[in-house]
């Protein structure tokens, strides 16, 4: 049996975080071409900065394979945050391209603040979800009937897939391909990337510093 | 006293590995603008590809800030690995940039097969070094007087600091950060990505994988 390659649909939009999306893209990019292909998707098609390059001349921008309306329908769906979170709660066709692409996607999974954008979205609507420590006020203050989880590295609820900050992301996409492809796959992806899987969840390291992180953006 | 932000230079080639550069991007951003800069330095202007979007339609590409030619000095240069060493080992270009920033930068940091490219342009003659575990062999078969430390997470010989495999640059660039600005700001660092660091130097978690991951290649 060759089954078609997973289709991974990173999305970028202004002020995304850098490691919330190469962190796990490149988990899934430890499993070959033959078995999964990456598509970065953004508004339009010109390169999109990460957080580190907002308001400044330089630092790390990405190219967009495809558009919102241009892109295919994913396998799954990559929703990186940052603090470029805040203004992209407020366009109109981000929201609609997740929604979209929540109803086919296979996953659909997020880092940091990312779960706010599915949350606004409308996607989590009664489905338990976590988000970022240092911003974990910002998710709760969402108006949508999501059960926030505190004390967990990633929550998979259903096909979604939500993490902590940052990090916690590429814990999450080994989780993923653990689902998608078996505990071995990720095994193998974790050692070929020489990361030592933190595989528990329901376990979060971050949590006890979760005053601590919000004084430094309050 | 208010020092200049650290000007902090991501090298990028064809076939660069994503995590490689933005694992420890992603640690020098979280220093905030006013201690840290990023600049992304290519040989020429055009976006280049990530390893996983080598001869394929889709996928990773990064936009470099400026040129080899017109790159200033930095502070620290970052050099990623990736199966676009092997190439890039032929480049004079980029053989010729790293000699001349070498000279001048405070740092020069190398994840995975990055150091057998600075093994290759001769700065590593006379140091130890480390290097990716799955290709660990190539480093050693590289003609250069250079000591290969096979048991290392990272090595820090002057300024020189070179990781092992892939995750492994997220824990040096910590390690960078504690040496430029103090450990309590690699710890906060740590602490804001919510990142797990393995701080011990010596202790490879993946050394022991060699003859396994030498496998998956060869």
């Amino acid at each position: 049996m060759t089954d078609a390659p997973l289709t991974v649909g990173g999305l970028v939009y202004p002020g995304f975080e850098m490691l919330d999306l190469f962190g796990p893209l490149e988990m899934f990019s430890m499993l070959g071409p033959e078995r999964a292909r990456i598509l970065i998707i953004g508004e339009g098609s010109a390169a999109v900065p990460s957080a580190m390059a907002m308001d400044l001349t330089s630092g790390p921008k990405v190219q967009p394979d495809c558009t919102f309306d241009s892109a295919p329908g994913v396998d799954v769906l990559l929703v990186p945050g940052g603090f470029g979170t805040l203004p992209a709660l407020e366009n109109d066709a981000l929201l609609n391209f997740i929604q979209r692409q929540a109803e086919t996607a296979r996953i659909v999974a997020s880092v940091c603040t990312g779960s706010v954008l599915l949350a606004r979205a409308g996607v989590l609507n009664g489905r338990r979800a976590t988000s970022n420590k240092q911003l974990f006020a910002r998710a709760t203050a969402e108006q949508a009937p999501v059960t926030w989880v505190e004390n967990a590295r990633w929550v998979e609820d259903s096909k979604f897939f939500t993490s902590s900050g940052v990090s916690a992301g590429m814990d999450m996409a080994l989780a993923v391909i653990a689902h998608l492809l078996g505990e071995e796959a990720a095994e193998r992806t974790a050692t070929a990337a020489e990361y030592t899987w933190h595989r528990d969840a329901n376990s979060d390291p971050f949590v006890s510093h979760l005053n601590e992180l919000a004084d430094l953006v309050s």
